[in-house]
């Protein structure tokens, strides 16, 4: 349904900004915006200013391009992270889906998307160069390639991997195969195939 | 999943006001924050200030308690719209629900809830003296209650029902019936026998 009777012009207009948000339509922008209202002003005045600071004030770490307070994220700064292994995300949930996990010692970067010649994303666009003179400077030895396995990502890995082949430094990539609390009979067979190709030592699965 | 590993406390602040919208969970306001993040400074200011200028200086009718720009909102002050008829909604939702049928041509009373024992809500917390004080004043003929058709709506239907019943006042309820597209077999009960009871003639629902 269409909304087209708004008793108000600034209603109008806040629902009209909530939903240019991605997924938020015009009926849950309207929900959104009249709880906003019967919130009191404080509280949406803190709402605001919380994405005015954010917007005004966020810094991208010069190193892995990172979302950051400072001129350098908390990771890279920090001396017990490994400096020499760098995993390669898409954005910045990437970095804080694979922190999640806590298996993750090294430090990050970040490429701000992956090749997409459909949206017209060329390897210009995105952080690769910046990647290429972090392993050109020689403290990194190995480098994680954390992207989608999707025909953007694959092609996105092949053309890091062709830049990055001449320096000595390790490419791997993350593991693929059948997820953990997965039913056998619903895996799909790529996944299933490359799963059995690289098994791994029954007793590597106790430790985890 | 719990998201504890924010690179930035800006980030991490807005995300929680936003994680404080109704429906809104922490991914999703992640996923907000970051598109704003993307857009350009002058669209997050103008998002924010839509937000503040709506708490600010948004009025509600001093009739019909309906959304406002003005003292009077635009129904309430149109005199092509029947001052005899008041419908009785919940909220200013159900205003705008009712507006879009393009069907109903009188005024409206926005009572801001229902009476709901459970959430402390009570009928001095509702607009309801000012809508016996409109039928008091003798210009109202008709008044419409259309509330949900809920225990706590029809426990609001009753109350006003009695403050209203010694004034000259018609009150009227909205038709309940089968819905238009609905199929017999999955209708309720309840629904489908009220809508036989209060059949209406077949020539009328050729006007529509």
């Amino acid at each position: 349904m269409n909304i087209h009777s708004y008793p108000s012009v600034l209603l109008e207009e806040a629902v009209r900004e909530f939903a240019r948000l991605p997924g938020i339509g015009q009926k849950t922008a309207l929900r959104l915006v009249l709880y906003l209202l019967k919130m009191d002003g404080q509280a949406v005045a803190s709402f605001s200013n919380a994405l005015i600071q954010l917007k005004n004030q966020v810094k991208y770490c010069k190193t892995c391009k990172n979302i950051s307070d400072t001129e350098e994220c908390n990771i890279c700064s920090n001396p017990k992270r490994d400096a020499g292994c760098v995993c390669v995300v898409e954005n910045i949930r990437d970095v804080m889906s694979c922190e999640n996990t806590g298996q993750y010692n090294g430090l990050y970067h970040v490429l701000g998307g992956i090749i997409s010649p459909m949206d017209g994303i060329g390897p210009g666009d995105l952080f690769i160069d910046s990647l290429v003179e972090r392993v050109a400077s020689g403290q990194v030895k190995e480098v994680i390639l954390a992207l989608s396995t999707t025909m953007e990502g694959d092609t996105t890995n092949f053309y890091i991997y062709k830049r990055l082949k001449d320096f000595p430094v390790e490419v791997s990539t993350l593991a693929r195969g059948v997820a953990i609390g997965d039913e056998l009979e619903y895996a799909d067979e790529i996944t299933l195939g490359r799963s059995i190709v690289n098994r791994t030592p029954f007793e590597d699965s106790l430790k985890n």
